[in-house]
């Protein structure tokens, strides 16, 4: 453990804190690098942290450490990944049983202390014991599955669809392998060279749309159809355009990424073609034991996925190399492996 | 019959024309005028109109005159309407099922002549026999009844739904009523006083987003909630922001308003609250056969939605009474009523 310079990226910092009744102390093995990560470290999110040092990551694995003495579902030891999302108050949308959206949630990571520390203690609610056959090292992908497994749920995929991802990052990239997992065949738009090389060898599909009118292509694989199905991971204006026109009429454009200015979306394609679109944010419970499942199941390519790992300390290292985009899916930090 | 100066407002100026084996010529009794024949007057959709002059019209009833000799579904003397779709062609989006927004769709009216004459030769299939106990007048607003029915479907508001109508012209005020029957709470949101007025009357709590902000009031209504449904009828950027604001997490908004330009759409907020944005044009067969059975019901209030009334004639005044706005819900055309 030790201070890094910038208190944003602080790691490690706080005193191991004994769990409460209805808390877990986990003892991290992995942790992986999000987008919103690097947001953190930009300051572009400084108004949901409480308090500087802030401890991020939120895409975490590692072994039961202590358990509070209301805990039941969790032993010493056991392996777990964590469900970062800890609603702490009453609102209308948890009344409706939207917690993961809720009003009062907090994001384990951003508003509250994240689990890039050796130690991190966390509600109990957050904790997913995950199979033993499953390397912590891949554990720690769970929480970005069950991102995919809920996108690809709000899409309502099904066996036999054609979806075309638009942004095929780390995340775009789990999309395109669970969509294929359930049965779809699969188009991602990338225009990261490292990237769309990297998805070419998981047998995707890619089309860099800076050199080719994916339009073109999902005309053609689908005799003229268009996509069911098209996953806006972008967050940029010409994704959500693309989006719009890549699918089908009646067909479902997902907004995952994130749109931190309102673009112009063409709602006249969307009134003419009886589009769809439908945001979907984080994950709720199913969608975690999804996650866990598929992980599990050895069905997804999530060495080919991480493309590189840095020790707890290089943290900075990771994000500058995050930033870079240069080779770049999915980063992990080694933290007591 | 006459010609008039424009070439635009032509009516009347076709010959009558027998039917082929699969078409009938209806005697038109009313016809209603719609906000699509403001554009066509004002030459905004020239470039759908295959030969001037152009007769306009596609809100339409009347009685059988002559039917075709493959034709067995009507008799000469049946009060009918038109269902103004018909699609010429193969295309893929019919081939799914979608021949109401297909690529090849001709729209009686607009692409093909309109109902704006004495005596109308349609596609066989375009005519939906009427109930006897229908007035005739009140059946020249089975079409954008229709229109409503099918944006209550796309929206899929269930009896005890919270919904809000932005935009209280004739198909606003339309989707109010058929939501209404559903079984849903209805808010209208409309600028025009007059329009203002006569919702209220209609037994609508309606606000005029000028003078009162709507979020306050659905909050207050849904305690906290907000809407379940928001159809967004006036096409402007200002109402599909606050269409998105109204609705509650993972509420639905359905475009029924033309957007001409792409406006700004805060994609934050529907990924943040997991909001759905759905399109919705026409109407299928299905529709159709609910306006007709809802007309017939009498439970719409179609007298007070009818405000004006001309005789084919004055077709110009009519078109220039809808472009003040005032005092304008429905105008009607008397033809042969």
């Amino acid at each position: 453990m030790h201070f890094l310079p910038d208190h944003r990226l602080t790691q490690g910092l706080l005193p191991r804190r004994a769990p409460d009744p209805d808390e877990i102390e986990i003892e991290v093995a992995y942790g992986g690098i999000c987008g919103t990560d690097l947001h953190l470290f930009h300051g572009a999110m400084d108004w949901r942290l409480k308090q500087f040092p802030h401890v991020m990551g939120h895409e975490i694995s590692g072994r039961v450490a202590r358990i509070g003495n209301k805990v039941t579902h969790v032993c010493r030891g056991d392996p777990v990944t964590v469900m970062p999302l800890h609603p702490v108050g009453d609102d209308p949308i948890r009344r409706a049983g939207l917690e993961h959206i809720c009003e009062s949630l907090k994001f384990l990571g951003i508003d509250l202390p994240g689990g890039f520390q050796s130690h991190w203690t966390v509600p109990a609610h957050t904790v997913f014991k995950v199979p033993k056959a499953l390397s912590l090292r891949h554990a720690a992908l769970i929480e970005p599955i069950a991102v995919a497994c809920h996108d690809i749920r709000i899409g309502g995929v099904k066996a036999g669809d054609y979806v075309v991802v638009v942004g095929g990052g780390p995340i775009g990239a789990l999309i395109a392998c669970v969509a294929r997992e359930a049965g779809a065949k699969v188009l991602v738009c990338e225009v990261n060279e490292d990237r769309v090389g990297l998805l070419r060898r998981l047998g995707f599909e890619v089309v860099n749309p800076q050199s080719l009118d994916p339009l073109e292509i999902v005309k053609e694989r689908t005799q003229g159809t268009r996509a069911d199905v098209v996953f806006e991971v972008s967050g940029h204006p010409a994704g959500i355009k693309s989006a719009l026109h890549l699918a089908r009429a009646r067909g479902v454009v997902v907004v995952v990424g994130i749109f931190t200015t309102p673009p112009p979306v063409e709602l006249f394609q969307v009134f003419w073609r009886e589009l769809q679109i439908r945001g979907a944010r984080v994950y709720e419970r199913e969608d975690f034991d999804r996650a866990i499942a598929l992980a599990a199941s050895a069905r997804l390519p999530l060495d080919q996925l991480i493309t590189q790992e840095f020790p707890l300390e290089e943290l900075e290292q990771g994000l500058r190399q995050m930033e870079t985009g240069r080779g770049a899916m999915k980063i992990l930090l080694r933290i007591n492996p």
